[in-house]
């Protein structure tokens, strides 16, 4: 019996102008960019900007989680 | 210092026999249609209807907000 | 695969001197006199006033949902 | 035993750059200009914009309640 | 005035490689193979995992309800 | 000390077009007709249809709780 | 511009083996025994206890508001 | 290794004709004046009355954290 | 039929140095000090401090009922 | 691309008069005992019952979910 | 039609002396000596300690959101 | 009257194959191995996963707060 890795979770918002589905791709393929291990992510929240009487920003808040590694600084995402 | 712009959110269902995305668009299309202004939605509900085996309408409920003009009545949504 | 109807929700809020149940169903009626197509409601919140040692006034805020029709101007409830 | 009145909320957002209190006064008076009988506000969300460094905009969601009187439409606000 | 339908909700969570839209229509279809009569669902949670990069599995909860017809046995969903 | 028992909660709607009372009792007659050992319930939601200018069924969702006997299978309901 | 009133709210729950109704107007009676003041209620919780297929007791918890005279202790309910 | 102190809570309801900020410091005097070791307060709630086409008392609901010592009866707030 | 007992609900705050669950069970004890008649508990929030590395005291906010006897004051918790 | 598998969430409480962490895997292990394939679980709630100055039994509601293979009846936990 | 902009949000706590204003201004200038591109801000809880009697520190917990550069790493706030 | 410190809160999550009291004290342990003013932590949500009929993993997720100095990045956890 033993402790387990810890993970973080970042908050980030992807927008997107085409849909719901692409904003949230967006904002996990921006953390894989710098961030390592990524695990899970969590859908808190959706909502968007509207300009010409249709959306033009899908926006939705995501936690985004990643195992942090012995190493590693937690203060560092 | 000032005070700002008031904004109105009236709650709208959108519904669409395809995809949760175009019930999104079809709740702002339609609040278009009459309402000026336009500035941003919240996603509130997805839910939807089962007919056959497959869902046969999905249904979003959204706050969707805009501006209020200074001469307009905010009863008026 | 097409876009449906789209509803519109109002909050309203029933009084009864007499019960939580009468309280319901005072707010639908009263929606009911001015708005056409009624379709659902949901209970958000029970609560109420209390004088000489008992509830004088249930009241229970309800959203009711209504079609819009496709001519009608959606600011208008 | 009987019905008592209806009341009617409708959700307005205030802005203010000066502070949240405005932003909640704002939108209230914003309200009474076009609605009669306000009866009370619930502030649901308190948010805001960013700019220079400092908050540019307090933003506050008020669910403001008001008496329908007997032979309003209450699709008019 | 009479007694109706008594409905049982199931929570099922769709996965999909694709999509949030087929993570949900997939959960639908698979209750359907062996519940009769469903009726509606209600997204209750979206999330997913991650690999290599972007989400492998998009993952969607849903509270799936049907009718209990009067002589089934409401403990077999 | 010990594990005690472990009981099960399923979730139903049950409906009437008389009064909340009324869909929150046949909901849980219905749960008897074939689940043993109820112990409790839990009121989730309470909503329902609107017609002619008036609710025609009252729908409340209950979580229903009952304990599990050692020999049964939990996936039974 | 001042200071106005400060109320008091308990947590009480009512119960009764008739109804939901009942349940409520009992908690409110009970509180009015020794609390005087007493101003409003808001129902926070409905549940109850099931025994030979029906509920025995409904039970719902309330918050009872009441206004603190200046001279009294607010530790005193 | 051992138990610590107890906190009891309260919740009261400061009202201001003035400001959100003078009914939360409106509601802790007076939970001072007979209440000891006071400890913290949560904000619960903020809402408020409107006459005259302004809100004449803002109402927080705050909950208002003490320590408890050994010798005092936790019926006594 | 008739109106049942009536409990009253009292939030306390237990800590511990060692546990959550010490911190759950010293509430406990502490409320049985000084109230008769205990009847359930609910956990509201778990919380802690820190310091040199490591949770100091742990935090648990629960609600403790207890049946309030038919002399009794329930402003007296 | 392609849909995955679909996991089934059943609620269950699990039950201990030792501790919270007990009522967890009380709950588990009796799942395991007829259910196949459990893949996680989820705290939904965490109360019990208080008898003798002491919580007697602890009680944790949990969602727990496992995957439904293809040949399964959802119906059957 | 393209993804946009990925926003990342920070959760900080500001306190005041003074008042709940002064704490979301003081945490949103925090922000700002170190963090460029900030956008909005979310109060997600109000709270603070007392001592003598009043509130000594005014706490509020904000999310606070800014657009993140395309070389910027995410895992750096 | 002054500002005060600004504190951050980060989302970790704790693993344990032994409890969800040694989730939260691991996820603790790693914050302070690279975090200095680590101040209180909040339990956000308990799950885990499942294996062999018993828990092998308890997630515990977790806001820890920390005071941030003044000459700290706030982008530097």
């Amino acid at each position: 019996m033993a402790i387990g890795s810890t993970y973080k979770v970042v908050e980030l918002v992807g927008s997107s102008s085409e849909s719901v589905q692409q904003a949230i791709d967006g904002a996990i393929a921006r953390a894989a960019q710098t961030i390592r291990n990524l695990d899970w992510f969590e859908v808190r929240e959706i909502r968007g900007t509207i300009d010409g009487g249709a959306a033009n920003w899908y926006q939705v808040k995501l936690g985004i989680g990643f195992r942090v590694d012995s190493g590693e600084d937690v203060s560092q995402d």
